[in-house]
């Protein structure tokens, strides 16, 4: 791996397990094996590389969720993928690096703007998804794409500020399950 | 105004209008007009103050929208309330305080748990209204009004986190336009 790729990784990996107030130069450079000044050496400083960070979990994520979602022909289908990858999500620690460089857009200015440039193609794939789905439905006329694949992503965040705030909390199963009530009852009018 | 009264409001206005970061003992104290001692006199430490300042607009807001939404009885005019409620929020400097404290709280112990423990009202008050809504309507064996409750204040908290990364994308209007277009539905799946 060539050591620009190898810094984003450590820098990756040290968000998610330190957190973005303990991800130094120096921590990262402990996690990835490698001499501090590489850093500076490839990046202008450590929030350019988080977002680099946050590029490489984003394009992983949305590539996994494009693979996964592209089969399904049901609402309830979907649903059912969307369940899985959410625990995808949580399990390669990108609901921890997003959670980390929300809370660290606070005291920096380039990290909020850079975060939402990132947010939007999350946003056109939800509302490349709703567009599929909709299609020819009973809702086709009542919502537009855009809008519900922002509601979705914006869902998607306050359920993640929440469960930062509070992780014993997460009710992300129960709300898969009503979401799963209403796939099949989407699925029974379109039909 | 008792002393206790005057500095909540003193750091509540001072987390609105300069930030979690600049809202320093001497802030609050030059806002309000008094002596910064007075600060620990009265409270333990800043954080705990704030919790308090988030007590308090929480309280109004909410007592705002038990006010407004009692006379809705359709779904329209629900999600009308809302709109005119949301921009209120927006106007009354409680959108601000609320982002300001989960943003702080990636560097607090104490304000995470203390704000999810203040958005617990909210989610009874949703849960109250969905299921006022939900009764005896075509959804009512569906959704699960604390699940709903829950989803709507994670939905709302959502679009803060991205309003406030980037203030010029609120999408609030057209989402409220596609929520008008379901109640209309929803009222007239009722009747």
């Amino acid at each position: 791996m060539a050591a620009r790729e190898r810094i984003i990784e450590a820098a990756l990996a040290t968000l998610q397990e330190e957190g973005y107030a303990q991800a130094s130069a120096r921590a990262i450079a402990r996690t990835g094996g490698f001499n501090q000044g590489l850093i500076y050496y490839h990046f202008d400083d450590l929030d350019d590389l988080f977002l680099e960070a946050l590029d490489l979990t984003s394009r992983r994520r949305l590539e996994r969720y494009r693979e996964a979602v592209e089969g399904c022909r049901t609402a309830s289908e979907l649903v059912a993928a969307l369940k899985v990858l959410y625990a995808e999500d949580l399990a390669a620690g990108h609901v921890a690096a997003v959670q980390q460089l929300v809370a660290g857009a606070a005291r920096s200015p380039i990290l909020g703007p850079g975060i939402v440039e990132r947010v939007g193609p999350w946003i056109d794939y939800c509302e490349e998804v709703a567009r599929r789905f909709l299609a020819g439905g009973p809702f086709e006329s009542l919502v537009d794409p855009r809008d519900l694949g922002f509601a979705v992503v914006a869902y998607y965040m306050g359920i993640e500020t929440l469960g930062h705030l509070a992780p014993e909390r997460s009710r992300a199963d129960d709300l898969f399950e009503t979401a799963a009530r209403f796939a099949s009852l989407f699925d029974s009018m379109g039909s």
